[in-house]
C-alpha cells in the first residue's frame, strides 16, 4: 500500500495511492482512518511530505565510498565508523514531491544530491530487538538530503549546510511492502543517471540503527529514520531537475531554482 | 503572561498560570484560544513540557568557560565559535517540571546538568532584522540540557549523549514579559547553589541566532532555541533534585532516578 500526503483546499490530507489516482483518507495511518471514496488523479495534486516527523532521525556516514568523500571535503583522514551512532535533521526543511529546492542567494555551486532510503516508524517503539525491530516501521520512502558543501566543510555544525528551507525533498509515498534487499538506489539529473548503488550495501542496516537508538530513545508515530547515501554526487544548478529513484518504491522527483532576491 | 502545558483526563491542555492556580484554554497560544474559567491549584497538576516544538533548535557552545569544559572533555584546544552556528535537539528527550530524570542503566556516572534559557517562537518568521528579531517570540521558558559526558566525548553525535529520554527538562512555563539583560541563572542541585551566571553573558545573543537561522531557515510557531549555558557542571545522581531557575521566569525543578531495567 502507498500512503501520501497532499493538499486539498488549502489543508493537508492524508492519501492511499493506486495506479494514477489518489483516495482522500480521514484521519492518519498512524491512528484510525477511514477511506473516502473521493479519487483524485495524481497529475493535479500539490504533494506534501507523506509525514510531518515528531523527530528526524538521520543517518550521516554509512557508506563506504561517502565516508571518503566526506573525509576529503573536511581535510581529514576517512574513518569508517564502528557503531550506529545517528544524527538529526530539520522538520522545517521537508518539502513533497515535485517541490522546488531553492538555492539560497548566497550559496556557493557547490550544493548536490543525496539519494537516500527513509524509514517511517508506525508505532510507538522502545527496546526493540533484531526480530520484533522491523516492525515498528509503517513503510519506506525516499530522501534527497540536499547538501551546501562549503558551508558544510566550514560551518560547526551541519545546520544551514542541510537544513535550509526546501533542502530536504522527501516522498513521493510511503510504500509498505518492499524487498529491501532487492532495491537498487539511482539518482539522475536532468534525466541522465548520475549514481546507481545497492541500497542494503550500508555500513550499518536499518535494523542496526533501530535496536541501538531504542536502547536509550523511544520512538513515536511518524519518526523518520533517514539511511545515508554512497558515493560521490555532482553539483546541482537552478533550472535541473533531481530524480531519486529506490526501485520497489518509485521516484521522487524536484527541481531546482534560484531564490527570488 | 504565563503559558504552560498539563495533562488533564488523559489529555494535554494549555493553561495561563496565575498565582498558584493555572485556568485551562481551549486552542492554544499560537492560534485561536479561550480562557475557560476553569482553575486547577498548580499543587496537584502534571506539568508537561510547555511546548512541543516542529523544530528544537540548541546552541551548543554560547558561554566562555563553557567553551573550555567541552574541549578538556574532547582532548582538543579550546575554540571560541567566530559565529552562531546553531545545532539541534530531540523533542522526544522533552520532559515537563517535575517530572524525573531517568538515567539509563548503562550511563556512567558523568551525567551532569546544563542549565539553560530557552525562547519560544510565537509566529512564522524568516529574514528577521535586529530590530524585529524578539518580536517574533511568544516568550522565554527554563532547559535542562542534560548530558552524559562520557558519551559525549566518545560518540560521533550527540544522539544519545544529550538526546536520551527524559534528557530534556523544559518548563515550568512560558514567561511572555521577561528582562533577558537583568536575569540571573542559578543551578542548585539539593537545593545548594551549584553555579550562578548572568544569563546575558553569551558569545553570540538571541537577537545574533534568530537573524542568522532565519537568513535560511523559517522559524514556526512552537519552534524552541536553547541557549546554551556557562561553566562546569557537577555529576548528578539518582535521588538527586535539580532545581534551574531563571530569575523573572521561575524554576524548573527535576527528580533524577534510575532506570528500573
Amino acid at each position: 500500500m502507498r500512503w501520501t500526503r497532499f493538499e486539498h483546499e488549502g489543508a493537508a490530507v492524508y492519501g492511499i495511492v493506486e495506479e494514477d489516482t489518489v483516495e482522500a483518507v480521514e484521519g492518519t495511518p498512524f491512528g484510525e482512518h477511514r477511506r473516502t471514496g473521493v479519487r483524485h488523479p495524481l497529475a493535479g495534486i500539490t504533494w506534501l511530505p507523506p509525514v510531518v516527523p515528531p523527530t528526524f532521525y538521520c543517518v550521516g556516514l554509512n557508506y563506504a565510498e561517502h565516508v571518503l568523500m566526506e573525509a576529503k571535503l573536511r581535510g581529514k583522514e576517512p574513518v569508517l565508523p564502528d557503531k550506529p551512532d545517528v544524527g538529526y535533521r530539520a522538520p522545517s526543511a521537508l518539502i513533497g514531491h515535485q517541490a522546488p529546492i531553492v538555492l539560497p542567494p548566497d550559496a556557493t555551486e557547490r550544493v548536490e544530491y543525496e539519494g537516500e532510503l527513509a524509514c517511517v516508524v508506525g508505532r510507538t517503539a522502545k527496546r526493540l530487538t533484531r526480530d520484533d525491530a522491523l516492525a515498528c516501521l509503517l513503510g519506506f520512502t525516499i530522501g534527497n538530503d540536499v547538501s551546501e558543501r562549503s558551508w558544510q566543510a566550514r560551518d560547526r555544525t551541519l545546520w544551514r549546510a542541510k537544513n535550509t528551507d526546501t533542502f530536504k525533498p522527501m516522498g513521493p509515498w510511503i510504500e509498505t511492502s518492499f524487498d529491501l534487499d532487492a532495491a537498487l538506489t539511482r539518482v539522475r539529473v536532468n534525466g541522465r543517471q548520475a549514481i546507481e548503488f545497492r541500497t542494503t550495501r550500508m555500513i550499518f542496516g536499518v535494523i542496526d540503527y533501530l535496536v541501538e537508538i531504542t536502547r536509550y530513545i523511544t520512538l513515536q508515530p511518524g519518526d523518520i529514520l533517514w539511511m545515508g547515501t554512497e558515493g560521490h554526487a555532482d553539483p546541482i544548478r537552478a533550472g535541473d531537475t533531481v530524480d531519486v529513484e529506490i526501485t520497489g518504491i518509485g521516484t521522487l522527483s524536484n527541481p531546482v531554482i534560484a531564490a527570488e532576491d
